[in-house]
């Protein structure tokens, strides 16, 4: 049946299900491993040990995973296994993001869609949209799987050219503005665009919400980038579109200790109670 | 030696070498293989057996090869093998660019570097510069690697923000002169700053070209997508930057039968001849 409902659809049925906004975002980082995993010879083997006991501890409480393949394609010619492996870790019903913010055209954009959404089975992708209408497309494509397009960004740089003012609109809002006009030309697109909007930025943020008051949002930058979650949440208030805050950092690195995994899961605890408010 | 020189010197020593302009892009399409490849139960294998036989017909004509690691990811488990092996048939002294078009920040950058650099051996890769300086200037910082940032796209899709005019400039403008400023403040990143300028806008390559008189310029579109060699050498003439013509498709699949290794490199051949008056 879920294979039926769009992207969109199926991150507020887990939503309910959860009574979570909270994005879990898997960053696993050989140097900041807690001590029960660090030191090993087998750095794939530790990372994934990381990955599906960090899982275990929240798989309850996400709305959502996010994984930086970064991390994963810096393990070399294990990164494939590890992916494939953490992502049998996680719950089907819960809808699992690849952040790879892949942009190219075409047949490439394709391939990358076909990896990620065919052979890895991820529900939805990152994607950066330099290149225009022709790399973002493909993506919008796959019947059910979703995109979180960059809109505008929590990183320092973020605002170098996101905020630029072009041809009237800051470069973030025309991105936002194109791609719905590209979504809506697809049929198989219904509930599939969605948005990486950072929680540093909330006047950015309540307008790409008021833009785009439907579309999935993932918002980094709560905690360890500085965004305060009140402001966030009344940024976004209006809209039917659902929310996903995500967290990395504060979660994965909540212990160094043996208590990693418990502390992981209390910082996730505590970061779904602080969205409760937005649930209702 | 060479490891002590830049990515801009090591590409310009391959051009006198080969007496060459020509980057050969490797984007293996399995369901574009030739006869003799094509049908085999192997996909991965096949592929392989086309890059190396594409790179053996071809070494001699390139100054540098072009992965699309998007044909590589689409492979599977077998991804990293194959873009490992399709590295060690490429002649050490010829640049291999990962193209990539790779664009996150911080630890996500440097991981990215880390396994196109240090694991793959990579001598430079594409970058996307939506998010900005600290997800560009982490590539920058690896000493003799070099980076092609996206300025100016062949796509079709390339004029929708890239040519906005933002804050009196075209964007792709705005993009090159802030990664210029940026590369300033890298003390490891002499040579190491390149763009990727479309032959399909000679008007931008032009104003790219004036902008960054000594960068490292890759060229796609030339041909494919309909950029004339004559209007795009005459558009880069002034300057000293090694400027890189790349041919994928019409290279690769010059021919769909037993002939294809010839084929392929009487294209590269062609190119190579109308590429000679700018190598003077």
């Amino acid at each position: 049946m879920t294979a039926a409902r769009s992207f969109a659809d199926r991150l507020s049925d887990r939503q309910a299900q959860a009574a979570s906004l909270v994005c879990v975002g898997l960053d696993p980082d050989p140097a900041r491993l807690p001590a029960p995993l660090s030191g090993g010879k087998n750095t794939a083997e530790a990372v994934l040990a990381f990955n599906r006991t960090l899982v275990e501890a929240t798989s309850d409480l996400a709305a959502a995973y996010k994984l930086n393949l970064a991390f994963f394609e810096a393990l070399g010619p294990d990164s494939w296994r590890v992916l494939e492996a953490t992502l049998r870790a996680i719950p089907p019903d819960t809808p699992v993001i690849a952040d790879g913010k892949r942009g190219d055209i075409g047949n490439s954009a394709r391939f990358y869609a076909q990896a990620c959404f065919d052979l890895l089975g991820f529900d939805a992708c990152t994607v950066s949209g330099y290149m225009g209408r022709d790399s973002v497309t493909p993506f919008l494509s796959w019947p059910g799987r979703g995109v979180f397009l960059l809109a505008r960004t929590s990183n320092p740089g973020g605002a170098d050219f996101q905020q630029a003012e072009c041809e009237g609109r800051p470069l973030y809002e025309r991105v936002t503005r194109a791609a719905q006009t590209w979504a809506a030309s697809i049929h198989e697109s219904k509930g599939a665009l969605g948005f990486v909007a950072g929680a540093s930025d909330t006047e950015a943020l309540r307008r790409i919400r008021a833009l785009a008051p439907d579309a999935p949002l993932l918002i980094p930058g709560v905690g360890a980038q500085g965004g305060h979650i009140e402001s966030v949440l009344e940024a976004v208030r209006e809209g039917s579109g659902p929310v996903l805050i995500n967290s990395s950092r504060a979660i994965l690195y909540a212990s160094s200790g043996q208590d990693f995994a418990q502390a992981a899961r209390s910082a996730a605890e505590n970061l779904r109670a602080s969205l409760a408010p937005a649930l209702s």
